[in-house]
């Protein structure tokens, strides 16, 4: 067994060998530390007869977080919603849903069945969100696997082709294929300049042949990974031939094709059978009687003791005093509620700016892409509707519900557009994919997040989480993370630097009450008498 | 929108770049012919005061197609198992069910519970195999999703970072992003004698770049993608270190990393729900009374009418006429009972190498798996388990049911041991994965295919299926693919070019009985009277 080569020694060998022109990077990372943590916050049981009272704005993930676990530890918590379901973004849309966009308010009429739904929100959990994996263990919600790349699926794009599509596997077989020609190419020129032995090296050109399935002679001419033509079963197979390379450098779609499937969409990916609002269900199931729905609250005032909530409620205003609140409404939207809280607090609300975010469905007649070897899986597409997404839930029943439309920022040419124009649009597009698609489609429904009632507005955007941090931004972003007052917490995914997944809205109410905690002397049960 | 460019017009393009050096290839190959039709015999009916007379022997995937079609259509069919069970390969193993295997019987102990089996035999259906998918369907089992490559699961290599087990996220990213690097560097050296305009080059250059995630100046810095070593929530994350890419080479996975899943692996792949096994019960569900178990065939004869099949059950002997039979019984096992076929017939039978495959199971304590963020997939070991799989079915259950060990050729070193020594080496093999894998694992079965009792072999391999064709081999298949006297068909994968596949078994039975129909005149029923 060879020793393990510290990091240390591994930069004196290759400063040894000269690395010059290409420089083989040496650092030996072998942290297995893993990527996030469950960050559960450890409660201490409040004092049963003297129970910290909480209000928490906002059924969204955020919010539920916050109330389940409070309540669990004997927190007297309080959950005020504006809609009249759980979950906010985390939606999911099924027959006689009601979808509450500004001005265009729609009622699905999918048919009713149990695979019949459409997840409008969050629609994908990697399995690396390991606290929203946890809560799904724990509140029983059962969970199945989404697919999200699927090599049967295609890429359309009018300037490669003439716009006809290509398959996912055939596309990044050629790719791969090609590249791998041009590294091997490469290789077998620039092998002196590279300090590499020559095993390193033979072993490098195997890999990279490997790679893209190379022929004799280091040349590229197509692939059995790309499908055959014909047999490969009874008989050998032919493989297709191989597009042109010429014709994939044309769309944009070549840049992200062999790197797909990396970042959030690169561990294993699941959905809730069902619907993703399970979750958040999940979550109210174990806070019975907390919730209070169709409610506006119109007023948030820090007091000496805490905050104080006025909320109108079937055209009656009622007072809520707590000793804390969590709120995970829309931080613009909250900047306009009356509230006491300093001036920059209310300036960090309104600092980031809002998504947007528009996708539509169809109900389908047939599984009309099961015919075509697709099973869950995204096709992409370059024009305004950008994907398609096929079920894998439902799988071999007669319909099924697609995603017709996904734009998720730039343009939102769909919102422009009535409802009619809108599926209209969707048809015309994804009939370039599937020939019969207008045949195929009914029941489409459309949803513009930026323009939904209570929420005017997707995921919130940092300046600095990709890059582009600047000073001014991390102080907006530090100043709404403290309490306002010690007693008024901001929380959900717009206080975080990786918005638009649910991960983020639990890791806020966990942040929130860990620092709520820690700004406890005894730490063990709340200081003071309950003001209700 | 572009117009399509003819293969012609691009082969006169890349001609008056001058394709020299480089070639960028141009056959526009935009066949979108499926890889696989379905192939499902159009039956005519058969007279139903007339039906023909068919003995199918051996309840595998192959005998089961033949006698559920041949049965819908009207035909009157026998099935005869040598074991007491269908499905032959296709096998689920559950508490209290026998791994006959010969010289080492073992009754499963697993707990009762419909998450804790093991498909001993195939595992995995890929989406592309349309035939076996239709079956599914049509036989109402219901499918789910199988995990194959996971990038939360482990590349472990006593020749690698001295052995410590390395997460294929961070493997591959930092795989690509030297692959990347070593590209980028060659395609600034060389863009001058390259057939590619600025455009074209800048894009290649931009694909390259996303390929590895590179950072300024072409180089591989590390990325995101491999994982954080803390935050990327609440919080800027920061990307884990590289691994040293020479430690990398030292792996022979590095050739495959990157081209894991591709080819068979490479469509969606999906489980029955609850075992493989249930796609032959639901073959069997449609074959009633037709399946006789435990019947061992001692002589199978051509006669003037059709085939005469001598079989023993509990003790007697009994003899069977049938019009046509279809034959399943492994060929090299066929060529040693007692018959009267060509003697060049016989020696097809004996013609192909028969696959050795050995795989063990543990049932587990806990699913320790999850709690590192792995859900499905394979971990790839250098040793003889080569590989680990961890069930996606079950999912946040307290058990589960891994496969330690899968050797699908090459030595064999598993079966030469006892089943304690089968079940200490797999143990031993393991810990280098997963630190508390001995107090985790209980209840292990291990299964030789190459020993089972009625089968002394896995799939039978043809020269030619992936290159090495010769004559003999070819003369061989074509020998064994037609029907002896006309009447008698061997099936099975054993005669297809790419066997270990169920599709390949379908496939098998759908050409024979096309073969079949194909040499009746009428084609509408069956010549003459029945013999029974």
């Amino acid at each position: 067994m060879k020793k393990l080569i510290s990091r240390r020694e591994m930069l004196t060998l290759l400063a040894a060998t000269g690395a010059s022109g290409l420089v083989l990077r040496a650092s030996a990372a072998l942290n297995l530390v893993p990527d996030t943590q469950l960050a559960r916050p450890r409660i201490p049981q409040a004092d049963p007869n003297n129970p910290p009272t909480i209000v928490v704005l906002g059924a969204g993930i955020a919010g539920l977080t916050a109330a389940y676990e409070l309540t669990k530890a004997g927190y007297n918590c309080v959950l005020l919603e504006a809609s009249s379901r759980v979950g906010g973004r985390c939606m999911t849309v099924r027959s006689g849903d009601l979808i509450d966009e500004v001005g265009n308010p729609q009622i699905c009429q999918f048919d009713d069945a149990p695979h019949m739904y459409f997840n409008a929100g969050p629609a994908r959990i990697p399995s690396s969100h390991r606290n929203l994996m946890n809560y799904c263990k724990e509140l029983g919600v059962d969970l199945e696997v989404f697919i999200n790349e699927n090599k049967e699926c295609y890429y359309q794009d009018d300037a490669m082709f003439g716009g006809k599509p290509v398959k996912n596997t055939e596309f990044t077989t050629s790719a791969r294929g090609f590249m791998a020609e041009i590294m091997a190419k490469s290789l077998e020129k620039d092998q002196l300049d590279m300090p590499l032995d020559q095993w390193e090296l033979e072993t490098l050109m195997g890999v990279v042949r490997s790679f893209g399935d190379l022929s004799e002679g280091d040349m590229f001419k197509g692939s059995t990974r790309g499908g055959y033509t014909h047999g490969g079963y009874l008989d050998h197979g032919e493989a297709k031939e191989p597009l042109a390379f010429r014709e994939l450098l044309k769309s944009g779609f070549l840049r992200n094709a062999l790197s797909a499937s990396e970042g959030e969409t690169g561990p294993i990916l699941f959905q809730p059978v069902g619907g993703m609002d399970n979750i958040a269900k999940g979550f109210a199931r174990k806070l019975e009687n907390r919730i209070f729905y169709n409610v506006l609250v119109s007023s948030v005032k820090l007091n000496n003791s805490g905050v104080e909530v006025i909320y109108e409620h079937g055209g009656v205003k009622y007072k809520l005093d707590a000793d804390y609140c969590f709120n995970c409404i829309p931080s613009h939207l909250m900047a306009g509620i009356d509230n006491n809280f300093p001036s920059e607090y209310v300036a960090a609300m309104r600092y980031p700016q809002r998504g947007e975010a528009y996708k539509s469905a169809f109900q389908t007649k047939e599984r009309f892409w099961e015919n075509d070897d697709i099973y869950g899986g995204i096709s992409w597409v370059n024009a305004p509707i950008r994907q398609i997404w096929y079920p894998i839930n439902g799988i071999h029943k007669e319909k099924g519900v697609i995603l017709s439309a996904y734009d998720f920022g730039g343009g939102m040419a769909f919102t422009k557009l009535s409802q009619e124009q809108r599926i209209e649009a969707a048809i015309q597009q994804g009939e370039k994919l599937h020939p019969d698609y207008r045949q195929q489609v009914e029941k489409g429904i459309t949803i513009a997040w930026h323009r939904m009632n209570h929420m005017l507005g997707c995921a919130a955007r940092w300046p600095g989480s990709r890059g582009g941090a600047n000073a001014q931004a991390e102080e907006m972003f530090q100043t709404l993370r403290r309490p306002a007052g010690g007693r008024h917490y901001m929380i959900g995914d717009q206080v975080t630097k990786h918005s638009a997944w649910q991960e983020s809205a639990i890791l806020s109410a966990h942040w929130a009450i860990k620092d709520m905690l820690s700004r406890q002397p005894g730490n063990a049960s709340m200081p003071g008498t309950p003001l209700s």
